[in-house]
């Protein structure tokens, strides 16, 4: 599989400054620190949810599903970009992505105690805009499906 | 002002086996509790992130704004189908709404260690469904803004 764990995930090449976010940053102690990795032309991402992530007993909450789509996605974009300039994530400048829009559709209550799969797919690059669609699996059930418009970090950002 | 603290939230009136939400419900200890009132037409939450809800230092994730929005949203649709029904919401039956799809648009990157205000607006009901549209400010900036579609939960929710 090509997104074996001995492999570096696309979040630990974030560059020390952008690895605090909750849903990906590999020094955030308390959030989620996916991993996402190439699998061929898609991106993967395998998640666990904790039992207090619950949507009404049994589920999983909708907004942590929006949450995984989002970073999964951003990270997606980052490391769709480095393909396209022929780079490793490892050579500088750094590409980060944060998300101009965000949209999930919900097509089934998302079980609570399997893990999850996220597959990515990069639909367009364009300037500094990446179009990524994400679906969410729990087994072989695509449980909800995202569309995120990641933008190209301002080198400014939030200054 | 219509959303003291002396008065019940939303979530105050949700039956206890729909009060586990990560995002909104009152017994889910390792959650966000976010608690929503009428004020006029609008509907209003106020939350303060946490400190480890970063996307990048100094500003906020942006899977908890989702969040937020997600469960301010479902919360004033089932407000607004009691008062479309012109029925307190501790009568029965209890309504009780789960998101169907999620769009957020992210304006401005939203500052930490500011109280959050989200206010909510519905723009439609029709049948089962309530469209609402919420938007996130940091002081008087409008950082990001969403529309949820919710879908009034089916007796059998993930059975």
């Amino acid at each position: 599989m090509a997104y074996s764990g001995a492999m570096k995930a696309f979040q630990d090449h974030y560059p020390e400054n952008v690895s605090h976010c909750y849903g990906c940053g590999s020094l955030n102690q308390h959030g989620h620190r996916i991993k996402t990795f190439w699998d061929g032309d898609e991106t993967v991402t395998r998640f666990t949810p904790e039992p207090w992530h619950t949507a009404v007993p049994g589920f999983v909450y909708g907004g942590l599903v929006a949450s995984l789509v989002d970073c999964h996605s951003t990270g997606t974009a980052a490391a769709a970009m480095y393909r396209a300039e022929g780079r490793a994530m490892d050579t500088a400048p750094a590409f980060r992505f944060v998300t101009g829009s965000l949209q999930v559709s919900y097509l089934k209550p998302t079980p609570m105690g399997v893990e999850l799969l996220l597959r990515g797919r990069v639909q367009e690059i364009k300037g500094r805009k990446v179009v990524v669609e994400t679906t969410v699996f729990a087994g072989d059930v695509a449980t909800a499906k995202g569309t995120v418009v990641a933008v190209q970090m301002p080198e400014g950002f939030g200054r």
